[in-house]
């Protein structure tokens, strides 16, 4: 195993894979001689630390306060990017910057969102949420009375189902993570459980499915089974902390954590309860992957186990040889990721990445590496293993099984070609 | 224990303490009997349920997309409110609306920020951070230097040490928890290990503590021991995924996990190395505790043990007899918190509160029960232990200890007197 090399005698016996990877531990154990034989991007000239200058903003006061913040002037290109469908303004998908980020949570206001109509302007006040269907006691729940139920706090991902469509195509989009792997977000929602709610209603022993709809011009609804109704499911209120954004169902959304995103219906206005799956359009029409053959899979529900490198990625030029880390997110519908190894050449050779904790089920884990490049060509690439012992396919594999007609549920191994230059773009290898 | 206490047989067996609070686990194992006779705020109304009305906003399409996006505008009460300096914008504190929150995590826009010249324009191309004083080889990073190096992630609370002042003063403050106890906040922290940077540098033997300097023009600085230094302090680049904001140190702050506030310098340019500490204004003038007889605590440096009720909390109403979850915060510069206890009667009797996972270190925990109000007077309160088995101290026993002429690291138990109206009030009990 490579990773029970030590890396404490002579110049490279801190590499673990080809081309330049090191261990993931090495900024934890390593000694003075180690980290400072390999960090070399800060600048050493003791006259210059000792006149650090005066800068203008220190020579009078500052802004005041305001009641709700906004990031700094300097990071307008922290933003989400967007398409949108022929003649509409409000159908299509808005994709978060994961090169820009970092960490596993995604701050609310570039958090991805998948609308089929718009955002409508919904008025708490009159917002209502109903159970009906095979239920004892169809119920209405105002925001009000929901408010008084215990919450639960949970962090987890959400990722639509077309995000990763591009990798189905046969030649290689030249663009990066943010319009590739961009609709997928992570955030600490808080809510009521759909199961406690259910069990107030009474559930009639012939329902097995749910049916949720959204309260958007498209009335976008969904079929769930019951029993991932009583599982793990949410009626979201929170998101990071405050009211879910209006882009991402204000006031209250559906939660089904590890479930295709489009199923976390937004502007949730009701639920009923019913003996099968409801064939609503958007899982009919949509929402199915079409096969080698024609026949589509229908009700795919989890995301599989999935991740990318998101530093470095395409939009990022590197500045020079030397140490950088290769860091990235990695995910599973499925539960807890156990395992990211990281190829530097192309996916001959494999080294195990550093884990953030807490690695949480169903929720994006951030995953870090350091890389001693040498600035010469390199192929990046990341496998994520779950906690089903589920690996992550490469592209080859996925086309194998399903084909090119399909565009959902893209999880193949992303690459990165990185050249003599420094610059990172989207390949396939 | 009153948490042994089983639910299934009678009617009242699933109180736990008096006044009507509710074993925590209630709704997590309760049958559909028991979680329909207390959960009883929903409208069970079948011809209503049938006859949803179709709300304005499904009838056109909803709006289109944006770069960065904001709460919905019916959450403009979801803001920071501020206390300045006479004669300054930008001297003093603006506090997070907890009341208005829930989870752990505080969105960045109302991230508490403590300011004592305002808010720096800073750019970040030309931001420098030194290192420096008692090192073999003095360093200076660029932004694009850092970024380079490896990263960590940690979910922490920073708390002002003036947070909970209030509660020093002889007559309860009429206000609420945002006024109280707003100058805590909970954030994802990413960045780069000081132990890294300390390394490359090269720790001189002599030294024992570092000095930490801000780039606004107060000149923030305050000095850390070095063993803090080379535990778990982080440079912090990003804040909840994104890049620190503006008013949390943009573009890097020194992060120091269960530290006073302050010590986690903002817009962080200088560490210097030294044999002691440098004694800065901001550790002698300010920042010390000053007992019954005049003498100071300096260098108290960990945040204690503390909770907080958030709802029901002064502000909130509360609207006829029947179920309430009872939800607050706990913290401890400590470590983790074990216990959060809850009573409704002024502290005559506990119940153990369920505190939400993940349970991390030196971070927000969110705690909840549930409790059944009587529509009677009653007396709220929370009592939290650390892993250090450290317990919250009531009021009178803070006050015992330090007098009434100390203002910061106020850490004892709030109490929320609720009136038979629904009013809930700031007292002291």
């Amino acid at each position: 195993m490579a990773t029970n090399r030590s890396f404490v005698h002579g110049p490279d016996v801190d590499t673990v894979a080809g081309n330049g990877l090191l261990h993931r531990r090495l900024f934890l154990i390593a000694g003075t001689a180690v980290a400072a034989s390999v960090a070399s991007t800060a600048l050493h000239d003791p006259a210059a630390a000792e006149a650090l200058p005066v800068e203008p903003w220190m020579k009078l006061p500052g802004s005041g306060f305001v009641g709700y913040g906004q990031p700094s002037k300097y990071e307008e290109k922290v933003a989400r990017t967007w398409n949108t469908a022929p003649g509409t303004t409000g159908a299509g998908a808005a994709r978060t910057p994961h090169h820009l980020l970092n960490g596993m949570i995604t701050p609310n206001g570039v958090h991805f969102e998948r609308s089929h109509s718009g955002i409508p302007d919904i008025n708490p006040d009159t917002h209502r949420l109903v159970i009906h269907g095979l239920v004892k006691r169809p119920l209405i729940f105002t925001l009000e009375a929901l408010a008084r139920y215990p919450m639960e706090s949970r962090i987890a991902f959400i990722e639509c189902g077309g995000n990763g469509q591009l990798l189905y195509q046969k030649e290689p989009a030249p663009v990066g993570v943010q319009a590739i792997h961009g609709l997928v977000s992570c955030a600490e929602w808080t809510g009521v459980k759909l199961s406690v709610l259910l069990q107030e209603a009474g559930v009639d022993p012939k329902a097995t499915w749910i049916l949720a709809e959204g309260a958007d011009a498209a009335g976008m609804s969904r079929s769930v089974p019951l029993a991932k109704a009583m599982d793990d499911a949410l009626i979201a209120l929170y998101q990071n902390g405050e009211r879910v954004r209006p882009s991402n169902g204000y006031p209250m959304r559906l939660l089904l954590p590890g479930y295709e995103g489009n199923m976390n219906v937004k502007w949730l206005r009701r639920i009923k309860l019913t003996e099968g799956p409801t064939m609503t359009k958007d899982e009919t029409s949509k929402y199915t992957i079409t096969l080698h053959d024609g026949k589509s899979l229908q009700f795919v529900l989890p995301q599989e186990g999935k991740s990318v490198i998101t530093q470095p990625s395409p939009g990022l030029t590197m500045n020079g040889a030397g140490l950088y880390e290769i860091s990235g997110l990695a995910w599973s519908g499925y539960g807890k990721i156990t395992n990211v190894e990281v190829s530097a050449d192309g996916g001959k050779s494999w080294a195990k990445a550093a884990l953030q904790s807490p690695v949480l089920s169903k929720a994006l884990t951030r995953f870090r590496i350091p890389w001693r490049w040498n600035g010469g060509p390199a192929l990046l690439q990341s496998r994520a293993t779950d906690e089903t012992s589920y690996v992550q396919p490469t592209r080859e594999k996925m086309i194998a099984a399903r084909g090119n007609r399909a565009i959902y549920h893209s999880n193949a191994i992303t690459t990165w070609g990185v050249s003599d230059k420094g610059e990172v773009k989207h390949v396939y290898a």
